[in-house]
């Protein structure tokens, strides 16, 4: 079968990004293009960071789990937390916004209140946006930042030590609770509704000389793995040294007894980072050591491949 | 009946945009917020311009009328044309891309190829992106660019003079021609397709002492509104200066005997751009003057309220 018969289902969203990705230029403003948490670019007199993601009703959120505040909460944390992983402070955002016409416009209100409380935790504030009627809602957000030294993906050193900052496993847990009719734990079902990034965390990192850095997005595992073949390091870390919340050993154990652990290495949307130092360096307030950095390929837990379960998945 | 039970069709999108504003705040980083073609913002070491579209399948573009290189030159064109409303430059864009599982990954490749070139044509890239299974297609663009004195549409001065750039009319034209299953005139459709805004003409105005510009894209009368009510000016047009291309007399003429000014002051979508110059400045190359600010209110031609049809609008 030729390429042009293959679906955007069959390639997969890495897959496509790796394709289109090919057909992208360059020049003298592009100083980090795509690829990694957050893009550099310049400008006539300085830099910014800029991030981009785009969130989708019944695959990102969903409307009768999550209150409106809560969605523009979250919307507005998973593009900052972008900004924090290159360890830049974010400014100002778009918010691109499209909704079914029968939408309470009390609805889109609320979301753009949580989306702006957000957004100042950090300071930052919306500066612009579009609006359009579509089939489902989308809500489309961009953000910028300044970053003093950008922290990308790709700079673990072998003899690096591997840390994290914020929290693993409740957005997962509380997704798990939610998509088996639980409203419980409150802890997890309210982690996954409205997630506490570290935001300090980002550019305290960078400040400490942070050799590379992602936010828990897609899974502590899929994520080491982005630094790990961007570095071209072996990367280790103990299970041990991993804090399980409450919250998720609870739903784990209401589960049947699933492994709490596969929530912690598995679950994104915490929004906590995790990055690498050097060996000598001392790790910043709020960051917990958790590994190390090797000469090879690969991520591992306690020396071993993780084979259990990571299926604890945002939406898709 | 109380606000809370409306929905965001009844307020329509100049409404909930009016609704929404209200909860943003701002900061020092905020040099000129929400409302205007592109946001003004500081970053540590200087600034740049920024705004954002959201492009729906069905609403803004039909994959049965334009191909997907097409719509990509023109998802592009239209964030492009609001740094140059500007009087900026873009350097940077991200796009966010989200399709139902079965779209061909073709479709997503040329598309991508379509909005490079038209990026390129002003030395822009895609610096970052991300990827979603939506229902409809979506696509989501944000533009940056460096504008030495970003032109905004409050600063129209009585006295000033008022000028265009670009083409009027022909987007309009083309999209009357394909919703009633013509083909033609081909100029027309392409027109619609793939519009070539006017890229120099943005920071040349600026250079040239542009008081106020804004790029047409809901109507050439709809926008000098915009700049009449942001600036507080009368605006008054001679009907005799504009420029009717032929394909639109032509096309207005085969539905029937159409007044073809309509399409001139009431198509939005080929991203021309209208702005006003201090009535001693020396117009720009490539600029029309059509008409002149007044103190007063309100935009005319010939003096009086435009009274003929400007229905032909893009898609809602």
């Amino acid at each position: 079968m030729s390429n042009d018969d293959q679906t955007i289902a069959a390639i997969g969203e890495f897959g496509l990004i790796d394709r289109v990705t090919r057909s992208i230029g360059s020049s003298e403003y592009v100083l980090l293009g795509p690829g990694d948490d957050a893009a550099h670019v310049a400008t006539a007199d300085g830099t910014f960071v800029v991030s981009t993601d785009i969130l989708i009703e019944g695959r990102h959120f969903r409307r009768d789990w999550s209150s409106a505040l809560d969605i523009g909460h979250k919307a507005a944390a998973a593009n900052l937390s972008d900004i924090n992983a290159m360890g830049g402070v974010a400014t100002a955002l778009t918010l691109a916004f499209a909704a079914p016409a029968d939408l309470p416009a009390q609805w889109a209100d609320d979301m753009v209140v949580g989306f702006e409380t957000e957004c100042a935790t950090v300071g930052a504030h919306l500066v612009g946006g579009d609006v359009s009627a579509a089939d489902q809602v989308v809500i489309s957000v961009t953000a910028f930042g300044d970053a003093e030294r950008p922290v990308t993906r790709g700079g673990a050193r072998a003899g690096d030590v591997v840390a994290y900052a914020g929290t693993l496993g409740l957005s997962a847990a509380g997704y798990a609770a939610l998509s088996r009719g639980f409203r419980s734990p409150k802890v997890a079902v309210d982690g996954h509704r409205r997630p506490s990034p570290p935001y300090a965390a980002g550019p305290a990192a960078a400040a400490a000389g942070a050799t590379s850095m992602i936010d828990v997005s897609d899974g502590l595992l899929a994520d080491l793995e982005h630094i790990s073949r961007s570095s071209g390091v072996a990367i280790d870390i103990q299970a041990e040294r991993l804090d399980v919340p409450e919250a998720v050993a609870t739903l784990a154990s209401a589960l049947g007894g699933l492994d709490p652990l596969g929530f912690v290495l598995g679950g994104g949307e915490d929004f906590a980072l995790v990055a690498t130092f050097p060996g000598d360096a001392e790790v910043p307030a709020g960051w917990t050591v958790i590994g190390a950095a090797f000469a090879g390929e690969g991520v591992t837990v306690d020396g071993e491949p993780y084979t259990g379960s990571t299926g604890h998945r945002h939406f898709a």
